[in-house]
């Protein structure tokens, strides 16, 4: 592995990732927990949310890119910033199918299947946004969650993750969101990502996200679903509908589109942009003296 | 200007920087406010504490490099995250001169004079670890810093900017360090940094430091500096004398070393580092599809 690693940053409603093009899956072996890690580093790496490798299915002998070798011809390798893997994450599968478009010249004039270890997904692009279909939510029922001494009423959502969403009379409602907000942890056994929503108008609200393991947060896909999913079902436009029905869900760092489609699927639409590219010369590296 | 700047990224002690290599001061433009923000934002650009333009004393109009000219070659065109200029950054120059020794070609056999808004600085090398002579410090007095309910007896030192330096029995004691300390706005009018010392052996001492408009952060240079300055008044080994002397100043981001020379100037030296160099290409960059 050479010690010089080609990367490229990007964000989708500044959720935001380290790239790192890999397509034969001959560059970065096994890319370690301690190279991801430095990379996320937000001072003395490049810092991201995430590592997202960009290998082919057929290059990749992780079971779940073997498993869509035929379906998918590309995996997303996601990293979460400690170096751990990952499953899914709906801002930066949008950011990786952005990569794709620009630089591995893959056919984005229609669905796009992409691999991951949740299994394949399908995106679809339409100038700077870009789209990616999340599947169908689970509704689960009333719950709670509380903060400091406020308490409100929650649905929990499950997007694969699972999700408790408050409907607030405002913002601000939640404090400063230092410590995870209180709940059931009967019903969240491995704790919750929590989502605090007002209404903006038809169609429209506004959440604040606290990500389990993370805090808070500039944006989460699935959250935004599991918000949109809440809205709908609090105003009375279910799912299955002719046509669905879509819902803007303003998040801290951008604007996100959800959609529940007459199928029962959530898809998720917004920017996903590439802002830099460049070589990690690693955190010890300094070039040799030129003898000029 | 072209759409798309290189760039360094770098850190000393994890204060981290992008490095805008500008020598004949044509690429960069008045290198805007809205520019140094959208590559300094952690999360939709690169991530920094500031912005290090690398411009030649000759190319450029500003006062201080004009006024630099035939004694130093470069200028260290300091911005702060939110775009606005700033004087100097112990750490910074550090990073800068990293840049210079392996990029710029520049002689690091003896002393390197780098131009700066706080006039001209010299740095000397030894393999990773940069030195920059700070200039003498001004020492005021006796102050009192707070934290909540909690006061601790300080030191007033100028590097140039305001320190208020306490000796705590440990650096939990400060907190959380969410709100800047309370301080004497007779002695400070314009606001203060903060250090919170412990000893942590013969002239080796930590700290904590909180910097006015930025919050607690991983490294100050001059903090460290007004740190060491108060540590050796307080062991009563006294500036001037034969040799000088040298601590050892451990902050969150690594370990610094501040000697105070005979002379009575007080000298950093640490690592830099430069982690990654890239291109960055803008906020809404989206290339344009290749044919193929």
């Amino acid at each position: 592995m050479s010690e010089r690693i080609a990367f490229w940053k990007g964000h989708g409603t500044e959720n935001d990732f380290v790239l790192l093009p890999d397509p034969d899956g001959s560059r970065l072996g096994d890319l370690s927990r301690e190279l991801t890690a430095a990379l996320c580093d937000r001072r003395a790496g490049l810092g991201a949310d995430g590592v997202l490798r960009v290998v082919r299915t057929e290059a990749y002998d992780d079971p779940a890119a073997v498993a869509a070798r035929g379906e998918a011809e590309w995996f997303m390798d996601y990293r979460n910033a400690d170096g751990s893997s990952s499953e899914m994450c709906g801002n930066g599968i949008r950011v990786f199918g952005r990569y794709l478009a620009d630089h591995e010249h893959v056919d984005i004039s229609g669905p796009l299947p992409v691999a991951t270890r949740a299994g394949t997904k399908v995106l679809r692009f339409a100038g700077d946004l870009v789209s990616v279909d999340m599947g169908v939510p689970e509704v689960l029922g009333d719950t709670k969650v509380s903060v400091g001494s406020r308490s409100w009423p929650a649905l929990h959502v499950s997007l694969g993750n699972p999700h408790a969403v408050a409907f607030v009379d405002s913002l601000d409602q939640a404090g400063a969101l230092l410590e995870p907000p209180e709940h059931d942890p009967g019903d969240y056994p491995a704790g919750v990502n929590v989502e605090f929503v007002v209404r903006h108008g038809d169609r429209h609200v506004a959440m604040r996200v606290h990500e389990r393991g993370s805090g808070e947060t500039r944006s989460c896909g699935t959250g935004a679903c599991a918000a949109m999913v809440a809205a709908a079902l609090a105003d009375g436009v279910h799912e299955g509908g002719p046509g669905g029905t879509s819902y803007r869900v303003d998040v801290a760092g951008g604007r996100l589109e959800v959609a529940w489609t007459e199928q029962g699927r959530v898809v998720l639409t917004g920017p996903a942009l590439l802002v830099a590219r460049g070589e990690w010369l690693g955190p010890r590296t300094r070039a040799r003296r030129s003898p000029g």
